[in-house]
C-alpha cells in the first residue's frame, strides 16, 4: 500500500501543526490528569512532531480541562528542536507564559461579529485591542506569535463569512508581526473552491496555516486545495478529537492520522510515523472514554 | 453557507451514480422488507437522482439482502428519463434481468488475481470467460452495460495493485463494448496522486467513473483529484451505506451526501436536493437499525 504517488504543483515538505493536547482536549468532555497529558506530548515528540500546541492559559473557569497548563509546563520535558506553542488570550495569560519560558504562543481571533462578541466578548474591531498589547510585548520578549481566525468559511449565525472580511483580520494580524496565520473553517462548511479563494487573497501563502474540521467530511479535499494554493503547515488533532464547544455542531478536527495517509501517498515528507500516531490515538481513546474519530485509526487498530 | 465557489479545470454538471440499494443494501446485515425498497428508491428519484442502481441478479445464496431481485423490480415505478441498472454476474442473471425488462446492466471485474479468485471464483484472465458472453448478449438485445473494476489501488491480500494490470482489464472491458467504467476503490486506500496517474493511465476519461470507499477519510480528496483529471461521473451511496463484505475493513462507501455537499459549494451541478437526501437516509438508518455514517447526514440531522 506505501507507493507513493506524487501530485503535480504540492509541496515536498509539510509541517503539520499538531493542535491535540490543547484544541484536542480543550473540547473532550473527560479530564485527563497532567502526567497522561505529558506522556501525550511525549509520544507525539516520539512519533515525529515538531509542533505541538501544549495548553492554553484562558482562565480555568472557560476552560477545566486545561487548568493546569502551569503545572503541565513545569513539569514537561520540552525536547531540543521541538516547538511547543501555547494559547494565550490576553495579557495576564501572557504573563504566566513568560514565567513559564514559552517560546511560542498563539493569540485566537474571530473572523465574524457574531463569533468575536459569543467566544470573546468583543467585536470584530474591538478584538484587537486585546490581541495588539499581548503580541506587542510577546515580540519584545522575542516570543514568536501565531495567530488564529476562526469562522473564516461561514458561522452558524451569519452564514458565509465574506472573504474580504477574513483577509481584513488576517492582514492586520499578520501586520502586528504574528509569523503565522491559521484560518480556521470552525464549523467545517468550507469547500475547495472557496478554499483556494481565500489563500489567493491573502499577499503571501507562505505565513499560511489552515486548519479544517471534518463536520461536513470536507477537511482533507480542502486540505489539498489549500496545499495547491501553496500552503504548507496544516494543522491536525491526534485521532480527531476535539471540535468547538461555543458553536453547534462543530465537531471534529482534521484527524492527524487521516492527514497523514494522505500526504504519505502523495509522496510528501512530513517526518512522522503513522503507526505510533495510530498506537498513540487508541492509547488516548482508551484514556478519554470514546473511540477516535479518526477513520485511520478505526480503520487500523480494527486489524 | 451555500455560496458557491467555482474551481477552475473541473467539471459544471457531475453525474451522481447513486449504488445505495444495490451495493449499500447488500453489505449491510439487516434485510430490509421489498416495499421499503421500493420506497427507499422512489425517495431518491424524489430527491432528483437520474441513475439508480436497483438490486443485483446475484444469488441469492451469497446476497439473501438482494434476494426480492424480482419481486423489487416487478413492483417498481420506473419513471422516464431515470436509469435503474442491475448488477448481473453470469448468463443465468442476464436471463433473469432480460424477463423484467432492464434496460441497463452492470458486471463486476476485479484488478487483482486474489480478490478474482474470492469473490469470482476465477483469474484476472479467466474471469472474462464469465463477463464476453454476458456483455456480448446484452448489447445484442440492446441493453447498456457498464464494469466495475474493483480493487484498482490496492488489495488486502497484494498491497498495491499496479496501473498497468488495472489499465489491462479496463480498456479490455470498454474494449468489449461497455459504455462506462466504474474504477473502484474497493478497500480506501488510494490518494489522490494515484487517482490522476491512474485515469490518466486510460486513453479516454469520458468513459470513466469513480467508485471510492472512505475506510481511510480518503474518498472526498479523491474525489476532487477525479474531477480534475476529467472524470464526471461519480459513485456514491446515501448516507454512506454499504461497502464490501468479503474484504476486512473495507467498509465505508462514499455519502452521497458529503460527496453532494462538495459539489454544490463548488458550484458544480448535480440536480440533486441535499435535503431530501438527508431525510432519505435519516429515513433508512432507522430500517437499518443503525446511524448513517455520513458526516454530512450526522450534522444536519443533529440540528
Amino acid at each position: 500500500m506505501s507507493v507513493p504517488y506524487p501530485m503535480a504543483g504540492l509541496p515536498r515538505h509539510v509541517t503539520v501543526y499538531e493542535v491535540g493536547p490543547r484544541d484536542g482536549l480543550q473540547n473532550e468532555s473527560a479530564i485527563i490528569p497532567v502526567e497522561v497529558k505529558a506522556e501525550f506530548i511525549g509520544r507525539l515528540a516520539d512519533a515525529g512532531h515538531k509542533v505541538i500546541e501544549t495548553t492554553s492559559f484562558v482562565h480555568p473557569r472557560w476552560v477545566p480541562q486545561l487548568a493546569d497548563a502551569e503545572d503541565l509546563l513545569t513539569g514537561l520535558d520540552r525536547r531540543p528542536g521541538i516547538r511547543y506553542p501555547v494559547l494565550v488570550p490576553n495579557e495576564r495569560g501572557l504573563d504566566r507564559a513568560l514565567a513559564h519560558g514559552v517560546e511560542e504562543i498563539a493569540v485566537f481571533a474571530s473572523a465574524t461579529e457574531t463569533f468575536a462578541a459569543k467566544n470573546l466578548n468583543r467585536g470584530l474591531e474591538s478584538q484587537f485591542d486585546m490581541f495588539e498589547p499581548v503580541i506587542a510585548r510577546a515580540l519584545e520578549h522575542g516570543v514568536k506569535v501565531r495567530a488564529y481566525v476562526s469562522m473564516c468559511f461561514g458561522d452558524p449565525w451569519e452564514g458565509h463569512t465574506p472573504i474580504a472580511q477574513v483577509v481584513a483580520v488576517g492582514e492586520r494580524l499578520l501586520g502586528l508581526g504574528c509569523h503565522e496565520l491559521s484560518l480556521g473553517d470552525t464549523i467545517g462548511v468550507g469547500t475547495p473552491g472557496h478554499v483556494t479563494a481565500l489563500i489567493e487573497a491573502f499577499r503571501d501563502p507562505d505565513r499560511l496555516a489552515v486548519h479544517f474540521h471534518d463536520t461536513y467530511g470536507q477537511a482533507l479535499g480542502n486540505t489539498l486545495a489549500a496545499l495547491r494554493a501553496g500552503v504548507t503547515t496544516v494543522d491536525a488533532s491526534t485521532g480527531g478529537i476535539g471540535g468547538c464547544p461555543y458553536a453547534e455542531s462543530a465537531t471534529g478536527n482534521l484527524a492527524t492520522e487521516d492527514l497523514v495517509w494522505m500526504l504519505r501517498g502523495l509522496g510528501i515528507e512530513t517526518g512522522l510515523d503513522l503507526g505510533k500516531l495510530v498506537a498513540t490515538s487508541t492509547w488516548l481513546a482508551e484514556r478519554l472514554g470514546r473511540p477516535s474519530p479518526s477513520r485511520v485509526v478505526q480503520a487500523l487498530s480494527k486489524g
